[in-house]
This record gives C-alpha cells, sequence and structure tokens, in this order.
C-alpha cells in the first residue's frame, strides 16, 4: 500500500505492506488531515521515523472485535499498555509506555490502511460527515482545555493564533458562553474566525491595558514568540494555556510568573467522546476551516500547502 | 537614621529622614533578615532604588492607629491601592498599583526605621520570640504554595534547592502529612534539613526512575537550572511549584510541558495569619536557619555572608 513516511530526515512516498498485527483493527483510511504537529514532525520534533499523520477517518475492514468490521470510525492516537493504571482506568493519553499514532513508534494515518486497538476506535454518528469526522482529533484537544480549567460566561479568553488549532479552540470555548478574542496576524483567517462569530485583533493593532488583561490566554500560534505574548496578555494569578508543541526551546522571564503567580498549565490530547458530542449537536462548523483536497501522490503540493502561512486544513483524500 | 541604600547601581550605607508618612505607621526596626530577593535586587532585578530589605520584626513607635503603638509587629511588604477589588478584599497582594516594602517605590528594612500602613502589621504573639518572627515573610510564602495546591499526605513532593526559602518550604509542606524530598548540593544544608525530619538527597546521587516521579516539584533553587530540572523530576499531569525569581530569563523546552500536561504555578508571597499560626504552634523550628547577626555597620560583612553559596539566614540587628 501507499504510505507517506518521514525516514532518514526525510520525507517520501513509500510502498509498504498493509499492517497486521493479531490485537489492532485494520482500518482502512478515507480521509486524513495535516496538523502542525506532522509539520513539526517532518523538521525532527519528536525523532519519529515511519508513516506520518494521525487525524483520519476510516472503515473498519477487519478487527479482533468483529462488531467493528465495516463501521466509520475515528482514531483516539495514544495507544497505551494496557496495564498501568491510566489505561486501567481507559485514558492511554498519558500511559509511560504509550505509542502514538503517526508520532510515536506507531505508523500513521498518511497511509491507505493504519491499525489501531479495538478500544481505540469511535464510531461516527451518521449525521457527521467525513469531511467534518476529520476533525474529530484536533477537536478533542480544544475541548482538553474544558477538561483541565472551569471558564465561566464572565471571563476575558484569548486565543493566540488564527490558524488551524486556534481557530477549532475558539470555537471549543465560546460554547462555554464567554466571549473569546482571537488574536492573529493574517486577515483572511481573521475574517473566517469573525465569521463564526469569534471577536477578533490583528496582532498589530492589539492594544491591552493592564486593568484589562486576561484571565485565560491560550496560546496556539505554534509560534516560540506566542508563550512571551502570553505573558504580557494575561493578568496576576491568571491562567496560560499551551498548546502548540514546536521543535526547539523558549527563553523565558521565569519572574513575571512568580512575582504575579501566572499559571502556565500544558495541553495536549483530549477525550473523543466530547468532540464527537460537539460535531453531532452542529455546534461547530468545520466546512469553511478546509483548505484543500489531495490525493496521496500528490503529497508534495499537499505539504507545501499545510506549510503556506495562510493555509487552514489540508486533507488526503483515498 | 541609617538606612542600606541601593542607589544608581550601588548598594550604600546613607543617613537619611525618618520615614513621616501621615498614613503609615513608624516602626523601629529590631531584626531584619536578607533574602535572596535583596541579592537578587543588587544584581539589577526589580529595578529597585532606595532603601533595600523586607523581612523584619519591630516596634510600633507612632501610628494613625493610636492602639498600635508599642506593639511588636511584622509587617505584610504589599501595600496596595485600598481602592481596587483585590485591596477592597484585604489582599494588597496583586494590586496593580501596589508598591512594595524594598522591593518596589517604597523604602525597606534595612533602616532603623520603616513606615507601613497600619493595615499591614501583624501583632506578634509573645510566645514567638524576635528571632522567629523575622521568619514570618519568608514563611508565609511557604504556606502560600498550600494555598494554591492541595498536597495529600500520599503525594510525592519534591524540594529543588536547600537554601533559606527551600528549607522553610520543606518544614511547611511536611505539616501536610506528606514526605517531602529535599534536593541539594550542600552537605551542611541537607544535614540541617535531615535533622528537622526531611528525607534529603544530594543533587548527584539523585535517581529517579520513570514511573516514580513525583506530583509536585516546588523549584526554591534560585538558579535557571532548577526549572529544567523540575521538568525532569514531574510526573505527566504533575505539578512545577515555581518560587524563586532571579534577575534573566531561562530556556525550556516547552514540548515537554504540553505533551506531559505539565502545570506550573508561580507562587510569591503568602498570608501573614498562616506563618505567625505556624511559629505560635511550635511546629517549624527556625533557629538553626540563622547563620549570622550583623549590625547594619556591617553590611558589607552581612552581604558577603549571605552571597556565599553555604550560608543561611543573615540578620542585622539594630
Amino acid at each position: 500500500m501507499k504510505a507517506l513516511r518521514f525516514e532518514d530526515g526525510r520525507l517520501k512516498l513509500g510502498d509498504i505492506a498493509i499492517p497486521s498485527r493479531s490485537n489492532e483493527a485494520l482500518v482502512r483510511v478515507k480521509l486524513a488531515g495535516i496538523c502542525k504537529t506532522d509539520l513539526e514532525i517532518i523538521r525532527g520534533y519528536a525523532e519519529f521515523s515511519g508513516t506520518i499523520g494521525h487525524e483520519f477517518v476510516g472503515i473498519v475492514e477487519d478487527s479482533p472485535e468483529p462488531s467493528q468490521i465495516g463501521r466509520r470510525v475515528v482514531g483516539e492516537i495514544n495507544i497505551g499498555c494496557g496495564q498501568c493504571r491510566l489505561c486501567q482506568q481507559n485514558d492511554p493519553r498519558h500511559c509511560l509506555n504509550r505509542t502514538v499514532l503517526g508520532i510515536h513508534n506507531h505508523d500513521g494515518a498518511f497511509a491507505e490502511y493504519l491499525s489501531l486497538p479495538p478500544g481505540n476506535l469511535f464510531t461516527v454518528p451518521p449525521t457527521i460527515d467525513d469531511r467534518q469526522a476529520v476533525f474529530t482529533e484536533p477537536l478533542a484537544a480544544g475541548c482538553e482545555i474544558l477538561d483541565q480549567v472551569v471558564i465561566d460566561p464572565a471571563d476575558r479568553v484569548a486565543v493566540i493564533g488564527d490558524g488551524r488549532l486556534a481557530q477549532l479552540i475558539a470555537r471549543v470555548i465560546a460554547t462555554t458562553g464567554c466571549e473569546p478574542l482571537l488574536i492573529g496576524k493574517h486577515q483572511e483567517k481573521l475574517k473566517l474566525a469573525d465569521q463564526a462569530g469569534i471577536r477578533v485583533v490583528s496582532l498589530e493593532k492589539l492594544q491591552i491595558d493592564l486593568p484589562s488583561r486576561f484571565d485565560f490566554v491560550i496560546e496556539a500560534s505554534g509560534s516560540p514568540s506566542g508563550l512571551r505574548l502570553a505573558l504580557t496578555l494575561v493578568r496576576p494569578r491568571g491562567s496560560i494555556i499551551l498548546k502548540s508543541t514546536y521543535h526547539g526551546t523558549t527563553e523565558l522571564d521565569t519572574s513575571r510568573i512568580v512575582v504575579d503567580e501566572i499559571s502556565i498549565i500544558g495541553s495536549r490530547c483530549g477525550r473523543f467522546e466530547n468532540a464527537l458530542r460537539l460535531l453531532e449537536q452542529g455546534v461547530i462548523n468545520t466546512d469553511p476551516l478546509i483548505s484543500h483536497e489531495f490525493s496521496l501522490d500528490e503529497w508534495e503540493l499537499a505539504i507545501a500547502e499545510a506549510q503556506r502561512p495562510g493555509s487552514l486544513k489540508v486533507l488526503f483524500r483515498f
């Protein structure tokens, strides 16, 4: 089968065997999304080698749980050991021995087929189409924030970034009844958020006086400068939620964190149930967030488009 | 009066007028402690100019509240505007317009007299002697951690640092019933903690396997390397409490924070009531933590002693 692989420091379309693990389900990929993390991986982040990609929707072709065969599914990307306390609580996201689809020791979704344990698969309700379902994983990452902190309708919330993940996060945060402010650099993307009813401001026009700093600042720009900006925007005793992973380090004035008793909260994968519920309720319209669809043969065009600063979600259709 | 002042980038003993502010109480300083923050200020941190020092015990000589006159007191170092929401809630610690004794726009405690608003003063119970009372401010900073996070007896807690603040913090944390591990570099200081019943390990002998990483890591080493060490010691979804303020920046791999959903919580000044209660209960013995007493005339010796890596609390006696 065809698979887009990162090996020996470079990306290439390979022809490899269809996965066959007796304890995992075989999924035929229908649609897969390119994420910022994929772009970071091909810059060396996570030191991954193998088939990249972790956002997908597909059809179960085979499974140790026969009732799954034929179902349309999305998949939790963290594959736990099954033995530890976290895995026993059905949450493999922080299992110390986990592998991660397309990120750590497990071939990913930019291939005709992938395999995942049956317990990682979630059936997609029929009212959610493929182009929505493929957003389940990044949308769950947005929902994770609401599992970590309590945001009230009266809270002042800023989202730094106007890209794929930031757009989803702003929409998720808005479901709390608060009115998040999305801070970005790209007029087109700000317009997109504005059309979804999100308050927006361009970075160059941003002016915040001290008393109206934010209770929560969510850093989803994918840039090291985002955290520094977040530290200037958050109120004393406020919280910064860090969503971006990137290759490299950030220089920080930690005294601001101490003196103003700021909390910085790392936030990663969320629960798929929450994301599927939001999609089923039709609360979040993902269609305007899709830039392009490509075939896997067009991978060079697809990656270049995903890397273009103005781009949004780029999909592979199989 | 004599006052130890930091002006134009250097420290010197000055002769200045006794403070006289009609809305503040005049306190004759009996004993004052040198804190790491004082040492950072004379390296340029906080861009302060004036009399340094903020840990003290003294006698009220004059006050807009006459009942205070003659009382032995310690003092909350943050002086709020009195008008904002925080000040109205009797917590000036994060008032945006605050001044801070010996740190920000308010002359400090390394002087024969200081002035503070009457509401900032706390009467010291007679069972607490001066050499204990002078620890109220740094002890309150340790207590602040327990106002921010809930530590259970079963939690694994590490304290990075074996200096003045770290020693106090370990003793405060131990009051929860958990058994904190103090990680330090100085044999004498580790011995001191050990004698107080604290578990200790020297940095070079520290070995932590992945599954036994800590639920809470408290960074109180005063060194930029402390936060990096904390990130290697904390478990996924664990919390790092940052206590050190220092001049300069720290380079951080923020991906670890995101992927493992670490929380970093800045922690500064605590409530004096909590610290005075611990001292009154005799739970914490501060005597072994005092290195030396000096007169203000001996300020050069005192500062040099406080800067020496092996030193503990250095006091000025008036």
